[in-house]
Parts: structure tokens; sequence; C-alpha cells
């Protein structure tokens, strides 16, 4: 039934032979993730225009060759630019990397799926805006739209990022062509400033979906702060944690958090600034006492570390702020340091003699955490380094886990904001990940007022026997624990897709029929969220 | 095909005789909207759950017999409980009433369709709950499910009410049932406090929509403030309005304000205070020598007149911001006055001596704005005399402006919070109710912090002739207008749902497949929001 070759001919035509490519080597590194994956892939295609995706999926559906399409395919730890089922053609939309439109005033900005956060920074500082946008953690170089569309999360007040977009343009999967919200109607005003047209909307449908190719989406932008605070505070005791986390749900909650934050334990933030120093070649997690020894080297080794950033219009809001933000938490954290400008540019100056007597670099440390700080919109490549932590040696260069054989597993759960089932979920995965002889590196978005976005991340170095599978062991475990008390996973990797449980409705036969309905020939990345 | 004998009777084995009602007079009051209708019903149904929702379309399906759900029919000016076609049985859910859940800490509630503002605002009270709900400008007694799925706005910084809103319970047309987010899992913690689950989303589906009944949905609340303010600002001249909202987007999307709040224009904020006292029998527009006398009187008459509200977790918090506010509209109003508690009980001081000289009753003025602010989450029927500005005489108590032959049709757009878009709006729809013989009833709602829902609302007198059909071409004309300059309407009457334009894509296409989908025999309000 299948017919690659037919459909290879049909794309060549369409696409041209330079962006049709069946070279073994260069399959062989799509089909290659940070954890064991036994998929292998067909082809690999790039369509720069979505004019020609309509034609590709439409060649895809007469011959019968399942598509799998990814935006840049830096998915790192939930399967980068692997298939999530055997003998798929890669639909690389890469190379449709255009900002298409751009407004000041109403602050937005219109991408295709190519587009980096790198790119969107340097767009902005080129036009001379006073825009932001919520970046991610992850890489400069990741696509804006494929972090939306896996429902990543990013820093500040739209860090919940699928919600602060719109206007998308859909590939269906039979080749027709939609536009969500306002967007359908010729002439309207209204495309990129709206999620909610007229009727019922559908960007939520495309998103954790396999129902449409999303070509292009409207992502809005954020004005920089008059005044502009970060913060930084910790816990000693893991004990300490629920009370934390009850006192920052009563500030977002009354509004003077806004936003995602995260708050990380002391693996996740030595995983950031150290490298992993067992003598045990990586076969056994840190020791405690390794822990506490990295720990210290820090200066800053809480049990929990946290973040937070005040983008304010006056200083005089941004200092009442602060003063509500030190009220609530001040009996709750160890220690808490705010720095504004005039805090920053004083430490600067303090630098020089600090680093005669302690040797700590605080012109480097401020610049990270203030100047360059994630929360105004400046991607970072300091998260990165995480995912090399059982590695010998990396190089930032060339960065590319994938072929580094770099092991990352990520496990993330949603669980309501507050302390009692925040600590559940942490002890969960806690006693996994040392179970399996994994660091518990964790991290908690607190990206609504009412829910955080727990993140498990199983470090490795996937040169080391059997690492491989006691990942998979550890991830499995983990995600079943949590389902059996009731935090269900909120992102998956493309091996994880049918570790789902079955609904306790007709959900399923829903979602199946709807699947059946928009793509009856399966064709658009089958499986992909347990979706057929 | 269609047999509603075989349908009457397998729903009196269902739901009982006294919820299947035939009764003509019955009837003709579900006929009745406040413009004219010509939809003729063949029967209502009142289901009591869940499960009998699901029996009840089963039926419908099996008789081909059309249903429309209502949750209360207190659609007033879009249709009230009147379907869009003839020959539907209406399915009212106001006996399906219950408050299902509750959480103080977590601020939500989770309610049944038939759950009215005034009953939550009760519950509240009896709780002694420190939470608020946004609250509707219409009827304390229409339903906060029903007008979600109208994407119907309320108050405040939940005011976009439909986007605080999670875990639906929808019944299929088919009779399946889902629910959305993570509520369809066994167990799960996650049901009531995230609108994104894993894998697609559909909550949006069901809004403005007619592919399944909501049954169930948890709503968030907002924390009482610690220090509140509200304030009242107005421009003289309609030509100042394009610097207001210009001045206001940037205050929204700074942060500085929150969440929905209102402008209207004198004939709005007459409607509200005053009662039409043209001698012309009401078949002209108020003359604009009228509209000036009647504003005198108002003592507040400015050609816009804003409201807004700060919600604040500390008083020196709520006082930078109101700094704020002050800074960047005082160039843009002709007044500004805020009120935090320490004024307001000044100002009921003063009252006595005040209303001795000018007869103005201060301390009613104080206590509904300042007291009993619709931002603090207390429904009022304040709004609701507007509907009866053309009416001789009217009784509040037994409401109904139905069967009391009040003429009411919105027409709602949405623009970009700038400017010249707003007035642009405006405009049109000025010009078009002037020509009509209307009052240029109009109110900008500022929803998001890039766009506003302007709402014009064409009022009169369904006892004076030609006046309903005067109305529905002032309405068929604005709405053309609107479209035309590209301000699709983003809220539809009964019979205005044809009237949307097509897509110039394949969106309709689409839309109409999936609705083949889940009601292949198209039973459940068919055309509403124009599908089938």
């Amino acid at each position: 039934m299948i017919d690659i070759q037919g459909a290879l001919a049909a794309w060549i035509k369409v696409l041209s032979k330079k962006n049709v490519i069946i070279k073994r080597n260069i399959l062989s590194e799509f089909e290659t993730a940070t954890f064991f994956t036994k998929q292998k892939i067909l082809a690999v295609i790039y369509p720069t225009k979505t004019k020609n995706i309509q034609k590709c999926l439409k060649i895809a559906n007469k011959f019968y060759v399942p598509v799998y399409p990814i935006s840049i395919g830096k998915n790192w730890g939930y399967g980068s630019h692997v298939p999530v089922k055997n003998n798929c053609v890669v639909m690389d939309l890469s190379k449709m990397n255009k900002i298409i439109d751009f407004d000041e005033k109403l602050a937005y900005i219109t991408v295709e799926p190519g587009v980096t956060f790198e790119q969107v920074y340097k767009f902005l500082h080129s036009k001379k805006s006073k825009l932001i946008m919520s970046v991610t953690g992850s890489s400069p170089y990741s696509s804006l739209i494929g972090n939306i569309l896996e429902r990543g999360v990013g820093k500040g007040r739209y860090g919940n990022r699928y919600q602060y977009a719109c206007g998308m343009e859909i590939v269906l999967p039979n080749g027709e062509c939609i536009h969500t919200g306002f967007a359908r109607f010729n002439g309207a005003k209204t495309g990129q400033i709206s999620r909610s047209g007229v009727g019922p909307s559908f960007d939520d449908m495309f998103i954790q979906s396999n129902l449409g190719v999303v070509t292009k989406m409207t992502i809005w932008l954020l004005p920089k702060p008059n005044y502009f605070q970060v913060f930084f505070y910790n816990i000693k005791e893991g004990s300490q944690l629920g009370d934390l986390i009850d006192a920052l749900r009563v500030l977002k909650l009354e509004g003077t958090l806004e936003g995602n934050f995260l708050i990380v334990n002391d693996y996740r933030l030595l995983s950031f600034n150290e490298k992993y120093s067992s003598k045990n070649k990586g076969e056994q997690p840190l020791t405690l006492l390794e822990l506490e020894k990295l720990k210290k080297s820090l200066k800053w080794g809480g049990a929990w570390n946290g973040e937070g950033a005040l983008l304010s219009a006056s200083k005089e809001q941004g200092i009442s702020t602060r003063k509500r933000v030190q009220k609530l938490l001040k009996n709750n954290v160890s220690r808490l340091i705010f720095f504004d400008e005039m805090k920053a540019k004083a430490t600067k100056i303090l630098d020089l003699p600090l680093r005669l007597f302690t040797g700590i670099d605080l012109k480097k440390t401020v610049n990270d955490a203030f100047y360059k700080s994630t929360f105004l919109g400046i991607p970072t490549m300091n998260g990165i380094n995480s995912i090399y932590w059982r590695k010998k040696s990396f190089s930032t260069k060339a960065l590319n886990p994938d072929m580094d054989n770099c092991g990352i597993l990520w496990i993330d759960a949603i669980a309501p904001f507050e302390g009692n089932s925040v600590s559940i979920v942490i002890q969960i995965m806690k006693k996994q990940f040392l179970r399996y002889g994994f660091e518990p590196n964790i991290g908690i978005n607190c990206v609504t007022e009412r829910s955080v976005y727990i993140t498990g991340e199983i470090l490795y170095d996937r040169n080391i026997k059997d690492n491989d599978k006691k990942a998979i062991k550890c991830y499995k475990k983990t995600f079943k624990e949590l389902v059996k008390k009731g935090f269900i996973p909120n992102r998956l990797t493309v091996n994880s897709m049918d570790l789902l449980p079955s609904s306790n409705d007709d959900y399923d036969t829903f979602l199946h029929k709807l699947k059946k309905t928009i793509d009856p020939n399966n064709i658009l990345s089958p499986g992909r969220y347990g979706i057929y």
C-alpha cells in the first residue's frame, strides 16, 4: 500500500531534488535523539512555503506515506527530530524562517516555524524595539512555534506561551489550509490581536497534536519595563518547600507576581554550574557528601533556589511590589536578594576587590542575572550546560546533544499550586530517580495562579553501558507512580505517547473519531500524543 | 423523517411528564425574544442531570428532532431562548442549578448550567469566602455557564471570562460524554486548576458553537483586594477618544491596568440613568438638544465616560499604581476621580448637606460605585434599566424584557486596541443607528491588551409600529459596514448567524466536516454560529 518511491518522485517535482534527502548518513542524524529510540525514517523533506506543504501532504495521502513535521528539531529530551512511529518521512520546516509581520504599537510578531528565539531577539534589537518576548530556558536556536506547539513554557508574564499567541495558519492532513480566529476573513483587522474570533476556536486543538501542520503564528510581545528588578531566594531544607509554595501562590493569585518563574533544587542548580565529578564512572548518582561539597562551591546552594522578576511601569510601583514580596516571603525563605539597576551598578564596582579575596566573579553573575536576564527576553545558553552534566567534555560551539550522545529524558507533571501536592510529586520523582541511579534534578515552573509545572530531568551519558535502559525504566516507573497519585504528565516523549491512561469517559473515542475525519489515512505524525 | 410524537413519548419516559412541556402558552414565551423572530418551537424539555441529557440526545437522534439547549435563556438582545432554526425543541438546563465544588485555597468553583451570578455571590457570602467572581453587566439571574458559552465578558482581571474557566463536562450530540483538560483521567488532581491537559485542548471548540452541551464547568475566582480603588474619568468631546484609547492601551500592555473595564458614550450613560423623553412617539432618536439637556441632569455627562478599578494587595501598591494611571490619563481626560475607602467614607459624611443644596444623592452614588462595585464581584441590576430606555413604564420586580415587548438588539465587534480603529467602528455604528432612528448607544469593553470589544445597543419599543423592521434593517446595515471595514462582529443574534462572510480559506469546509462527524443528523442547535 505505502509507495515511498512514488511519493519521493512526486515530492522532488514539488520541492526540487535538494529539498528531498535520502542520504543514509543524514537520515541517521534525524534518527538520533537524547535517549534510546529505534524508529527509522525514510527521508527528510524541506518545504519552503505553505503551498508546497499542502502539495506534499496531498502526495503523502496518495502514496500512503506517513509524514512527521518538525519545526527545527531541537525537542531535546522529548525526542529531538525522531518521529513517534517507525518508517515516517520527516518534514523539516527549518527553511521556512521568515518574520512575516511586526507591530510595535500592538506588540506582536508573526513568524514561520523555522524562526528561532535568537532570530527574534536580534530582529527586535535591529528595530530598536521596546518590546520583549518570553524566551525558552532551552536553546536560543530552537523554534518559537515548535516550542509553543509542544506547550513549552517561557519566562515572565507571557510564560504560558501558547496562551499569548493567535492567528495560526494550519495545513490540514488532506492539504487544505485554515486560519484561526478572525484571520480567515478577507481584510480582517483583528487576525493578530485576538485569540477568539466568532464561533468556536480551534487554536488549542493543534497544540500537542497531530491534526495539522502549523505554518504561521502571531506571538504577542511585552513592553520593556520602566523599572526592572530581579530577585533570588532559597530555602535550606526541602521540608520548607511546602510553605514557600503556599506563600508564592498567594502572591500569584493576588497579582503581585505575574507569569512564570522557576524554582530549582540543588541538583538542577549544580547541573547549570558544575560538572558531575563522581569517580564511579557515572553509574551511581552523586552521593549526598559530594552534593554538599559541590553546593558549597556555589556560595548559593539551598535545597531549593528560586528566581523572580518585577517588570514595573514606574519605580514607585516596583518598590511597593518589592515590599509586598518581601513581606510574604521573608518568613518562608532563608535568603532573599533583590537587584535593581542601582544595586547592579554598585555590585559591579565591588567586583574587583571581591574577586581578589574570594574568587567570585560578581561582575559576570550580575551581568547574567540582571543585565542579561531571561525575564528581559534575552535568550541564554546558560541552561544548556546542564545537559552535559554527566559528560566528560563538550564544546558549546557546535552544541549537538543528539550526536554527542548526551542522555536526557524529561518527565513533567502539572500539580495544583499548593505545598502538599507539589511535595508529593517531588517525592515521587526523587525516590525513583535515585533508585535507578540518577540525580533527582528537578525544577518547578510557577506557570499559572493555580498550577505548577514540575520537570524532572534524567541526565546521563549514553556512552555508558546500560544507562539508556536504566533511564527508560526510571522514566516509565516515575510516570506510572505520578499517574497513580493523580498527577498526569503534561508533556510526552516520542517513546511515551502510549503510556497515558485511558480516559474514564468517551474522550478517547471522540479524539479517535476526530483524527479519522481530519486525517483518514493517518498520514500525519501517527501516534503523536496517543492519537491515531 | 422527524417524529416529534415518538421523541416526546421517549423523553417523558426519561424525564417524567412535568419536565416535558408542550402547552402552547408556555411555548410562546420561549418563542419571544427582544426583537422580531418567527421561529416556532415544538416543546421544552427540562433535564435535571447529565445522564438524562445523554439519553435525551440519543432520543433526538433516533427521531431526528433538533434540540436547542439553553442554560437559563436570558441571552437578551441576542435571542433570549429562541432557537436559530424553526421547529426545534428547547432543552432548558435551568433546573440543573447545583454548585458542585468549591475551593477557597485554589480559588475555583464548579457549577452546573442553571447556576446564576446571584447564586454564586450568595454562596460565597454564606461561606464567608474571601473570593470574588467576575460578574456580568447583565442580569444577576443569568447563567454563568451560558454567558461564558456566548463568550460574554465580565468585569476586572478575569473579565475575558472564557479564559478563566476549565474542566468542562460536555455531552456530545450522539449522547457520549467527555471532559476537557485532565478531568478525563481517573483520580486526576488537576482537572480544576489547569486549562491545558496533555495533548490537544478542546474547551474553546464548545464556545459559540453547536458541537456539544456543556453540563459542568469550573470557573476561577479572584481574591478580594487588600486595598481597593475605583476610578471614573470622562472626555467632553468625541474627538478626544482616540488619544484616550491609546493611553489606556499603554496602561494595559504594561500591566498597570488589568482585565476588563467599560467606557460608555453619553447615550449609554443616559440609558442607565434616565428615560427617553422624546415626544415623537419614539420614532425618532433623541435630538442633540435633548441629549445635552439630559446630560446636564446627570452632572457627569462626558461624550465618553470610563470606569476602572485597582485591586491591590497593599495600600502602597494601590497608591503607586494610582499615580501611574493619573500620570498617563491626566492629559487625555477632562475629569478623573479616584475613590478608596477613606474617600468613600468622607463622601458619605458630606452626603446630607450636599443633598439639601444640590439634590444629588451622593450616598447612593458612592454606595453603588464603591461599596457595591461590580469590580468586587457584586451582581447589579443597574445596567438593566437601560433596556427599558424607550418604554413608558416598567417594573424591575418581575423583570422580563421578552414579555414586556422591549426592543433590544446588540451588535458587537472587536477592534484593535488603538484610537484609529476604535474611532472607525464608533463612526460606523453612530451613522447607521442615527440613520434608522435609534440612539447610538455604544460601549467599549477594554477586554484584552490588544483588543477592545465594542457593543452597540439598538433600543426601542416593540409596541411601536415598524420599529421591529427598522431595528433589523439597522442591524444588518451596520453589520455589513463593519465587515466591509474589516471589523468582524464577534457575537451574533439568532437571526444573524448567516450574515457572516465566507472564509477565504478552507475553514468553512473544515467546520462543516467537523459538525458532520460530531453531529451527523444535525440535531444539536442547527445553524448556531453558522454551523450546519
